[in-house]
């Protein structure tokens, strides 16, 4: 039986503000390194150890692993940071209030935006200055790699291939592998593992900072999934994040 | 021509309190953590950008690199933790006051253990609970890899297999490594580097937090070196690491 242990990062500045962040580098909140520091005692309290480390290479899941880390005395922990587990990108909803676009655009519409799995919101143009594309971290990613908008299935084609060329085999090796991500690159992984359909992942909210333990069989299928620490108080974190779209 | 650039981490607890440290694992001070965004900020005025950046598996190191690369805003660089760039193992000094043994057994002895190229000192017990055996972070280290004590000669012969394997070649391919490691493994490469002789290597010293700079030719041999910032700052700082060990 393999353990993986995916952490969305602590809230960030943009959670706070209640705005799309999708690939913009928005650092975490004192809030945020608060809860990613309880994911550490959480995790070294129940005697948790790791192999490796996954993360994104946006600065609110980074830094969530390495207060994660820095609780359980594991900075020196290798760490692999990855693009491919970067959030959702939210297109040109990017660094707009959800609340003001449920107010313009009403909240069904907003909704869609947020959870349709495979209707993107409206693109950034490629020269908008809020798009990666002369970001020098996606240098060497071919330009149609870089998205300018996604909905979440777009976001599971690119997790995939990582999920399946690097994370799956390691964990298959024997390697016990903690994620410190994000709510729709995690969202993305628990849909493909569970095989939820399409329909019913809009309903699939993930909070920050709280240790989501997978126990998987030797193909890699879940045999459960569990929050660790107070289950209420993850219940109550996930309903915040499903309503944070509403006018 | 490669630019290959070594910071010495900040100052630890122990650097503040005297003691022998090695591969014992404290942390930085306050005025380390400045001194490691300190580096940060000179290699972001100065312009430099990395492709990689290693350093050792001790904290002192890993949030050296920590607080430079978010000072540069580059906390995704692909970073490689290897044990082979830990400080030189102190053996039984571990833990113990650099002005107390001065007193004890001579400023001169003190200077042996510190400098001497092939003296090591004292070993450590295997048993001894101050000895790495039984730290997780070494359990897939054969034992006969794991010091007990440690010359500089000792240190140079465990560091280079690890440049000779990753960090030349990756600097051959073109990648600019940042190196985030501790006053020995860093004279260690030096050393080999600069080719100094065993006899004058004993008068180098490396300060804390400064990022020293080698400018290196297609064969990887130095053409120049230097350090970042205040050039009479660099070495008052060399100096001070030289009398630490004085009664």
């Amino acid at each position: 039986m393999h353990k993986l242990v995916l952490i969305r990062h602590g809230e960030s500045t943009w959670n706070l503000e209640n705005r799309f962040t999708g690939w913009t580098d928005v650092d975490l909140t004192p809030t945020g390194i608060e809860q990613a520091k309880q994911a550490g005692r959480l995790l070294k309290a129940e005697g948790y150890e790791f192999d490796v480390a996954y993360t994104s290479v946006l600065k609110r899941a980074i830094h969530t692993l390495w207060h994660t880390l820095d609780e359980m005395d594991r900075a020196w922990l290798p760490t692999v940071k990855h693009w491919r587990l970067n959030e959702r990108h939210y297109g040109s909803l990017q660094g707009l209030n959800k609340a003001d676009m449920a107010k313009q655009y009403g909240d069904e519409q907003v909704l869609v935006w947020r959870r349709s799995y495979d209707t993107p919101p409206p693109a950034l143009e490629a020269t908008d200055p809020r798009s990666e594309r002369a970001d020098v971290r996606y240098a060497k990613l071919k330009p149609e790699e870089i998205p300018l908008t996604e909905c979440l299935k777009d976001t599971v084609a690119r997790v995939l291939p990582f999920w399946n060329e690097s994370m799956a085999p390691a964990i298959s090796a024997g390697r016990r592998l903690v994620v410190a991500a994000h709510g729709n690159s995690i969202r993305a992984l628990v849909k493909y593992l569970d095989n939820i359909p399409d329909s019913e992942i809009v309903g699939l909210n993930i909070p920050n900072g709280i240790p989501l333990v997978y126990e998987l069989d030797a193909n890699l299928k879940p045999i459960r999934h569990y929050y660790l620490g107070d289950a209420e108080a993850a219940a109550k974190a996930a309903a915040a994040v499903a309503s944070q779209g509403k006018a």
